[in-house]
């Protein structure tokens, strides 16, 4: 479905393109040297502005709605697309929740001072321009903005035609707003006016551009991983596994792949995937199992796990790769510990893996040879989240490893630079 | 002169290169659950390997020589594919440095126990799999090959066509070496074999390499950055630059600018461009100037400052664009600060840039408004390096902001994972 993979049908101005992004690089100068109080203000009026204009919001997105539904898209992404009173609201509350975030920008890294006395200090600075390309969702265009704008960077939004009024709308309230408390208006700006070949410039655009955040469906993910010149942070999909080992508390086992499985079935954090020992199957796999059919979960289950849960599907190698985000869930019994972690070498997202485990050599083998982003002892993997680690916003879940891994805060919103401070020191 | 943009002429087993890459993600399991002790071992028998087998080095690099010669390459290349009893004799030296740096795996970034008793920590881990690409140095071999130890990585070498016989005894030894202390050879290997088309191949690796460093030309660098689909580390040109304000100290200025163009002018970190402010001019540049021609360094000036420099050479706008590398500087008069700073905007690498100055606020503005990976005041830029800053051996100095930025030690060769230790909590 990605917009992106479509051909493409008309040249865009690159020389108007270029300027924007030239636009954005001196508002992120000018933002970069901003207060942090100056930047809470700004965001306390984004929050007001929306607040203020509910009505042209919803105006503009039935626009886009209408649109959608003469275009035949799904109902989910038709849902997605939605802003009602309450969405904006909660779009208002999310704003002034940054406000009351730490501002990570110019703390202090590490430093030290040389043998011949020049000092040296690492502190934190926003990258300058960050790109985002999305799809279909309006709320992606505010949250951004407003990380983006704490963060010190300015933003350069490429959302999609499926929501171009409403985020055109949204995009110059936030202008509005920012520009009463003297931020440029370029800190935040939208691109859409050049539809695909827009979102293929962002990604040509290597230093003008500091990094590019896609986010939305694996394809488009896919696609400006691949295809960006630009450094990208991955916010990727969770094929996400628990193991039951021989110790494994039946209650904890439950409880947790429950919990894990039906708190938000949707979500990249939910647990897909459940290996069991051999020697732990007997005794906790019949209480799994019932709890889950409970909530009414489809196991999808290997050969020996069917014998334990007799209403399972049988799982084929595609159950072991899929990120169900539904109330379906794959089984499979296995011999060993080390069989387990080969099995999520060979199928994870490397997002989030859990054991549940009494035996405190199992659990030390598992943190330690399993590679993923956020690995867990006897917790529910729906922990593994920036609200939950206290990071405030949402900005995504890193499944790279380059800058950064896992839940993402402000702070991976952020480069560092070096300040060297000497007087005359020459190098002999 | 980049080897990979020549046209591929063959075809590769596909299926041998991969199963090299899943050697290396085997290895580098093994090799991040190894103690600091067992890699500090292997490092040192790397050293002795070295030392008891320079003759059958030499020998090797003499066939390489003399290949290079029979194909004309120049005589600045001969000399980087070069390896002498006394630069194998470094390399090993080089090691031993390695084993006196601490040891970043494991150490706790930061951590907290949530609210419901769930304790997080951040630790630093080994990427995994680090990929190089470099050209006629067989030197970084042994570099790279040291320094992913230590930080737990394996490493995917390919050196080039050109050093080919070097590269291979090298990694033969390494690989003697280290498997003599129970790491696995796969830790360490070139795919030199598959020629280009395993360079092409090595960037395409996502998921199986995690990073990729390039070392070597501006086209080699911009070849991997612009067609790699694994994340880069971008180790880039230095066009670096001194400013000079009103107050600038007569005697700091000449001495800062001798000693950043002519310490060692053939490095990244060698100022390019001098940019002196109009109220200073009269006052500093002639004495900059004399000490300059006393080193035999060429001034290419602009119109303003030849005035001021009678033996300059006129600078044309390519001036500003290039790095010399040579007893070569630009040098130009600007009305304003913020004047120099837009130049610097405008044609800096982001590398380094110093102000010499003794106004507090404009030290302090010319800090925040450079957009560099190392800003100073009143120090040469030669201190813009990682054995400077303490950092032990070189990795290079990163001229991008993702991940790492400005001199790179071997911290910058680590990711990070979450550890997550419950008690059976669930996400309500």
């Amino acid at each position: 479905m990605s917009l992106l993979n479509t051909p493409a049908t008309t040249g865009i101005d690159l020389s108007a393109f270029s300027a924007k992004l030239d636009d954005a690089r001196a508002a992120s100068l000018e933002l970069g040297a901003t207060t942090t109080q100056k930047k809470n203000e700004a965001l306390v009026e984004i929050a007001a502005t929306l607040r203020a204009n509910v009505a042209e919001i919803v105006e503009a997105n039935e626009r886009d709605i209408d649109a959608g539904r003469a275009n035949g898209l799904s109902d989910a992404l038709l849902d997605r697309l939605a802003l009602n009173p309450a969405r904006i609201e909660s779009l208002a509350v999310a704003v002034l929740e940054i406000v009351g975030l730490a501002d990570p920008i110019g703390d202090n890294v590490r430093g030290s001072t040389l043998p011949n006395g020049v000092q040296i200090a690492q502190v934190r600075v926003p990258f300058g321009v960050v790109g985002a390309i999305y799809e279909a969702r309006p709320n992606v265009t505010v949250d951004i903005a407003a990380l983006a704008l704490k963060s010190g960077n300015a933003a350069v939004l490429r959302g999609g035609s499926a929501a171009q009024n409403s985020n055109q709308i949204l995009v110059s309230l936030i202008q509005r707003a920012i520009a009463a408390h003297g931020i440029p208006e370029a800190a935040v700006q939208s691109i859409d006016e050049f539809g695909r070949e827009g979102a293929r410039a962002l990604m040509q655009a290597r230093g003008q551009v500091d990094v590019l955040i896609p986010r939305g469906s694996a394809s488009l993910i896919n696609t400006v991983v691949t295809e960006s010149k630009v450094p990208v942070i991955e916010t990727g999909a969770g094929v996400v596994h628990i193991v039951l080992d021989e110790t494994a508390p039946v209650q904890w086992s439950v409880d947790i792949v429950h919990n894990a499985k039906t708190q938000r079935p949707s979500v990249c954090n939910t647990v897909e995937t459940v290996l069991v020992l051999a020697g732990a199957a007997d005794r906790v796999l019949p209480a799994v199992g019932a709890k889950l059919a409970e909530s009414g979960v489809t196991i999808h289950a290997d050969e020996r796990a069917r014998v334990l849960l007799p209403d399972a599907v049988p799982a084929t190698e595609e159950d072991w790769e899929t990120e169900y985000l539904s109330l379906d869930i794959a089984v499979r019994v296995v011999d060993t510990l080390d069989e387990a972690i080969e099995h999520i070498r060979r199928y994870s997202t490397k997002h989030t893996e859990s054991i549940i485990t009494n035996d405190l050599g199992n659990a030390e083998y598992f943190l330690n040879r399993v590679d993923s982003a956020t690995v867990m002892v006897n917790a529910s993997t729906r922990f593994s989240d920036g609200g939950e680690f206290g990071f405030g916003a949402e900005v995504g879940i890193s499944t790279q490893k380059l800058h950064a891994r896992g839940p993402m805060g402000l702070q991976e919103l952020t480069s560092t630079k070096w300040i060297v401070r000497g007087n005359g020191q020459l190098r002999p």
